[in-house]
Formats: C-alpha cells, sequence, structure tokens
C-alpha cells in the first residue's frame, strides 16, 4: 500500500534487520508492534466495545469534548482529526498541552455554556500542564453539572496506579488504560488516540485494519525479503545519511491538513533517536506555501539537509480547475482548464526535481489515497521504521531521559515538595 | 525596549557594523532600513491615509477580506494578526499560499452567500498559486456582484508595470504598492502588510512607531556605543556560532499565538542566508508543547543547534489561577492559586536552564509586553539583525537565486509558454 522510493542508493543488511526486527517485537516496550494484531483477538475487541459505547454516549450528551494531555497524549490523535476531518456532532478541543492564559481564555469561550465533556490522558497524572488544565475543567464541570460531574469525565491512564488511577477509581469516572508496554508517543492507536478519534467520527477500526495489513507485509517480507521492504529501506537510508553527518530531516507534504501530521512525526523521531549527543534532527515543511520561505534555505543552503516527501496521489475524488476568463490579461491561459490537484502534483515533481539538482538526497513515500486504512498503515510504517532506524543508529528508541530534566527543573522551581 | 541576552560571549566589531550598516542604508533593496521614518513624512502620511480608507471601505462592504499572496505577500501580516488577534467586523482568509483543492472548497465554505472583497498581492502577478487563487475569487466576485466586481477588487503590486498592475489599471481596481526598494520577506511595513491589518483592525501607526523607536535606538548606538546595541549582538552571535558549524537555529516562543511570527521569522533568516551552500537552518518550537516532543532532541541530541527564546514578560492583564479543589487526589495542591502566567514564566526559566546544562547556547530576546508597538520594533529588530548577520557571514541578505529553480521547474513542467 505504501511505496517508498530512496533519494540514494542503499543495501540494506537483512540480517541485521531480522535481529533488531526480534528485538523490537520482544522489548517491554514494544507493545505496540503486535498491537493491530491484538485488538482484533476478544480482549481488544471488548476494549474496542467499550470505547465506541463511551464515544456514543459523549457524541448523545456534549457539544465538546475537551482531550486534555500533551506530547504523545495529545499529537497522535490530533494528526489523524486535521488530516480526515471527519464528521461528528461533537468536537474535539485540545487542552493541557500548554500554558498560555490566553488560549484558555479562548477555550473557555468557545465552550460557553454549551454541554461538554473531558477526557483526561496521563499515565502518571502528575505532568504538571495536563494535571492543571484538568483542574481548570473539573472546576467548570463541577459548577455546572454538580454531582453528575463525573459523569462527564474520561480518564485514560495507567492500570492499576498513580495519581489519575487513583483519583479516576475514587470518583467513579469512565477509565481506559494507557499500556505498560507501549510509551506516549507509539500510543495513537490504544485508548489514549481511538477514545478521541472515535468520538470525532474517525472510523477507528479501518484506522487500526491499516496498521495490521502494514504490519502483515512486514511478516510477509520476513519469511521472502526483508530488504525490499520499504520500511526496512527508509530506516536504512536515515542511519546511512546520519553516519553521513546529514543531520537534519525535512518531512514535506502538500497538503495544509497534514500539518498536525508532521508534528506527530517530529516528536516520534526526535524524541526516539535524539540523545547520547546524537540524532537527526527532524523538520517539517507544508508546500507549496513553504516553498516560498524555506525553499531557498533547501535549493542553496547547508547540504547537510536530507528530505523525504509524503505524496498522496490522489488528493480530493472533488475538483476545482483554473476558470477561463474573458479577460486574459494574467498570463494565465495555458493554465485554463487544468485542477488544482494537477497543479498540486506538478509542483511536487517541479520541488522534488529542483532539490535533487541541488544535491539534496530527496525520498518519496507515496499512498494512493488518504482515508483511515491509509493514515493508520502511515503510522505503523512510521513507528516501525523509526524504532528499526534508532537501532541501527545504536539508540534505544523506547527511553526519553531528557524530557525528565525540564520536568525536574520545572518541579523544582514551582518549589514541589521533594525536589 | 528590546532586551537581548545572548547565549554565549560574544565581542562585537564596533567598526565592522558601521560599515554594514551603511552598506545596508544604501542598498538598492535597502528601503526598509529608512521606512519607518518616511513613512511620517508626507508622502508617507498620504499613503496611511489611502490605506485606512481602503480598509474602512472594505469593513463598511464585506464581512471577509481574502489576501491573496504568498511568502512575503503573505507571512507578515498573519503573523502580526494572529499574534494580536485585534477585533474587527470583517475577518481575514487567505489565499494563493497553497494549491491544496480541500482548502479551498474550505474557504468556498466559509465564504458562502457573505459579503467579501479581495486583496490580491503579488508583485509580478506570475506566480503561479496567486495567480491561480486570483481567478477562482474574480471568478466568483463577477458572478456575485457583475459589473461592480472590480470595486471589491484591491490589487497590491509594482507601480508601473507586471500583469497584475496593467489588469488593475485596464480593470479599475484599487491600487496599491510594493516598492521597488523592498523585498518580499522585508515588506510587511508596507502596503503589502498594512492593508489587510488596517482591514484586521490592528493600530497600524503603532506598529510603525515600534518600528521607528527601534530604528531611533540604532541611530543613537551609531553616535554612542554600537557594540552594546541587541541587534548588532544578535547578528554577531549567530555569525560566530555558524562559524563554528552550529547550524541549526531554533526560535522558541511560549504562547501558541506567536506560531506565525516564527513562520515569519523563519522565511526572513532562510531565504536571507541559505545560500551559496551556506547558512543557519532556522526552525522553531512553541512551548511548552514541544517540550513533550522535540524537547528531548534539544535536551540531549547532536550539539550543532543553539536556541533563540522570545520572552514576553507580562503576557496577559487577565488572570487565570489554578483552582482548589476540595479533594486534592492530583497532587497539585502546591500549584493552588498560582496564575497561569507565573507557570509560563517558571517554565521558561526551568526550559532555559535545562537546555543550558545540556549545552545548547541559549540566547532570550525579552520584550516587556504584546502589542503594536513591541511588535512593530521586533519586526525592525529581527530583519536588521538578519540583514546585518547574512553580511557578516559573506552573503547577500536581499537575493533568492533558488526559488527561482523551483519557479522554472513548475512552468517547465506545466508547458508555460517560453519555458
Amino acid at each position: 500500500m505504501i511505496a517508498f522510493q530512496p533519494g540514494r542508493d542503499i543495501k540494506v543488511d537483512s540480517a541485521r534487520i531480522h535481529q533488531l526486527l526480534s528485538e523490537i517485537k520482544s522489548d517491554t516496550m514494544g507493545g505496540w508492534y503486535d498491537l493491530p494484531a491484538t485488538m482484533s483477538e476478544p480482549q481488544g475487541i471488548a476494549e474496542l466495545d467499550s470505547i465506541k459505547s463511551a464515544a456514543a454516549q459523549i457524541q448523545s450528551d456534549s457539544e465538546f469534548l475537551v482531550c486534555i494531555g500533551i506530547g504523545g497524549s495529545y499529537l497522535g490523535h490530533r494528526a489523524v482529526i486535521e488530516a480526515l476531518q471527519p464528521l461528528s456532532s461533537t468536537r474535539i478541543l485540545y487542552a493541557g498541552n500548554h500554558l498560555s492564559t490566553r488560549e484558555y481564555q479562548r477555550l473557555f469561550d468557545t465552550i460557553g455554556d454549551a454541554d461538554f465533556s473531558v477526557n483526561v490522558i496521563s499515565k502518571s497524572g502528575t505532568t504538571t500542564e495536563p494535571a492543571v488544565a484538568f483542574r481548570l475543567f473539573k472546576e467548570k464541570l463541577q459548577s455546572k453539572y454538580g454531582d453528575a460531574a463525573a459523569k462527564h469525565i474520561y480518564a485514560t491512564t495507567d492500570a492499576e496506579r498513580g495519581a489519575l488511577h487513583d483519583e479516576a477509581v475514587a470518583e467513579g469516572y469512565t477509565r481506559f488504560v494507557v499500556p505498560d508496554n507501549i510509551g506516549g508517543r507509539y500510543s495513537v492507536l490504544t485508548a489514549v488516540g481511538l477514545l478521541p478519534l472515535a468520538v470525532a467520527g474517525v472510523d477507528i477500526e479501518g484506522l487500526l485494519s491499516g496498521a495490521f495489513a502494514e504490519r502483515q507485509s512486514v511478516l510477509d517480507a520476513r519469511s521472502d525479503a526483508i530488504d525490499k521492504h520499504p520500511i526496512a529501506q527508509y530506516a536504512t537510508m536515515r542511519a546511512d545519511l546520519l553516519h553521513e553527518d546529514y543531520d537534519v530531516e525535512i518531512l514535506a507534504t502538500f497538503e495544509p491538513y497534514l500539518q498536525y501530521f508532521t508534528e506527530w512525526w517530529k516528536q516520534l523521531f526526535g524524541e526516539s533517536e535524539g540523545k547520547a549527543k546524537q540524532g537527526i534532527f527532524p523538520a517539517s515543511v507544508t508546500y507549496t506555501t513553504d516553498l516560498h520561505s524555506l525553499g531557498q534555505y533547501l535549493q542553496d543552503g547547508r547540504r547537510n539537509i536530507f528530505e523525504t516527501v509524503l505524496k498522496i496521489e490522489h488528493p480530493t475524488a472533488d475538483e476545482i480547475s483554473v476558470p477561463k476568463l474573458s479577460a486574459g490579461l494574467d498570463g494565465l491561459a495555458y493554465l485554463e482548464g487544468k485542477t488544482l490537484d494537477y497543479l498540486n502534483q506538478t509542483a511536487l515533481e517541479a520541488t522534488v526535481a529542483a532539490h535533487r539538482e541541488g544535491g539534496i538526497p530527496v525520498s518519496v513515500i507515496t499512498v494512493p489515497r488518504l482515508h483511515e486504512r491509509s493514515l493508520g498503515a502511515l503510522i505503523y510504517f512510521f513507528e516501525l521504521a523509526c524504532a528499526l532506524s534508532a537501532k541501527l543508529s545504536g539508540v534505544n528508541p523506547f527511553d526519553q531521559p531528557g524530557v525528565e530534566a525540564y520536568k525536574r527543573n520545572m518541579f523544582h522551581l514551582l518549589g514541589k515538595p521533594g525536589f
């Protein structure tokens, strides 16, 4: 389903890939590797049912669902919702991912007197930003619904322990589980992402079936020719390029609604690889707008950059064409009748050619159409490529020691007891 | 007004800065250097009057103003509008900055049957994205207003020549001028930015007066101690760091509404410096959300990065505090009564300290409050620092040969006559 055209010649070390895939599968944080399969087993089906039933409840009693989370508890579901723009009677809002007074005022203004529910997503419950947001919205729920406030709170958290778990049990919130063997940035296909997605109207089974198909293609390749698999090729190419001191990767898309998908990608790769004074710095551009801003740098700037273009072959079923106008003073007659999609694909080809001429290794990842299945496949594609790529470069893809430094400094400056 | 705390020791070469300032002032593309002063002379005042009068007309007859432009004809005014969120009866929409069918459908849906006007902003009128957008909206204006369509079109373009200029003269659009001596990325304080800003409700005189004050501070420093001026220090530090192979700069803000300001900054610096296989790659982060995504890389990743934090000392007059709740199961009692602004500033201090511990040169640019005057000063600060910094590294800050490579490939692939 996903095609990969590498930006340079590569030679995949099949034996090494086989070994690393086994390591990933058996890692204590490798739960996401088989997740698409486990979600179609009885326990997974039961979980999906309870997610869908909670989503139906929220859709029936809430105009807004405020999703409280940051980092891996936030980016994945937002990426999917922005990319697919599904229809739902309940609109998703995001909180707990910043500390900006003006943004909270805007959120409060948006909700006004409308009915709303909260999905608080936090493994521990103690991260400052979501914990503060949860207090703010809990107060609003209590003043609006009184004793029934707890019925509007859905907690996605640790199965057995932690501040949020304990509060959820004591107060009787509906609970969903952040698995122990899946880190935040790999968690979009767990309840962390699936509850908000279901409320937003995304076909979550379609998403999972896309991830399942992509995983299956890896299993098939393992018994056949893993060196031909796009995931093995992309991961190998990245590790090779880093080894040659290419230390910035640009993920480029040509559709503005994929911007949050690139944000999700940046966290996935940056947090997995950026450690031990190593790693590729992940950046993103949205074309064609950024061809008229960062385009100059990419064409002619420092050559420590490689670019990965995410191509949607058929962006829309609908068509908008350049109209024919009587007075053709704008010199645009040669484009009359051409569709925007055609122009956008031409821009993609022109960009790939220009940047290659400029000396940048440009790869292209292609999916035919954008929908739940292909997006689920893309998520799995990048998760596995990221884990492989990190391991090829000798770093652990599943820890994030550096994030703790900020949290510790923050707790210390805020005077948290014990810090 | 603007304070700069450098991320490392620097020694400004005053004689060199004086010489480069003179070069910039007399450059054929250096018109922005004295612009804040010329806008308070009779011709500038007359131009401001005609901008304000057009803005009043648009506010009185249009629910939406569609601003058609890309790159430097787009980013500056959007950055200011998103940062200040002024109140206006007319809402600004953006087109011509992409080729996405879905985005255009969304724009058409938003406008519906409402009254609207168009401000098409293009020096030449032939850049593909805005030219196509202008056709799409011209067709809508003609079918809505018939012969009166031209009264809803405002063209900001070359004073004397070009496809858009000629069409504007022939059709009788209200015209504004893109000066010959100011490039797109330095043009936000010309009619390019000022007309959309005035329609959006921004105090454009306040913006210009802030730029004027910042320019005056440079003039004062020239007769006194230019090596103490924040602009000379920031420019020197950047050139020094690039010389030592720091080739990624991160501009960090702690307020989501500054995201487009960082996009404007990325174009300004990337397009000015990214040439001759040189230049600092400009990236941006919005904290605290990105502390939970790119934070790991910044803390522990490759050390080719330096960071510039844009600090607003007093983000809001309003206050939101962490409420006291009866059941304190979340362990957040130590934060009760603290304001979000306080938490956000603490996060800023914690981040600066953590990243410095991680070995990143972190600078802080501080303004007391965010309003028209301080934003105008910041625009001038970055424009001049960028020009100086590029010149210190030996590149011309005012050309963009690489953008042409994409445009040529695009015209060729689209079959434009002559390409």
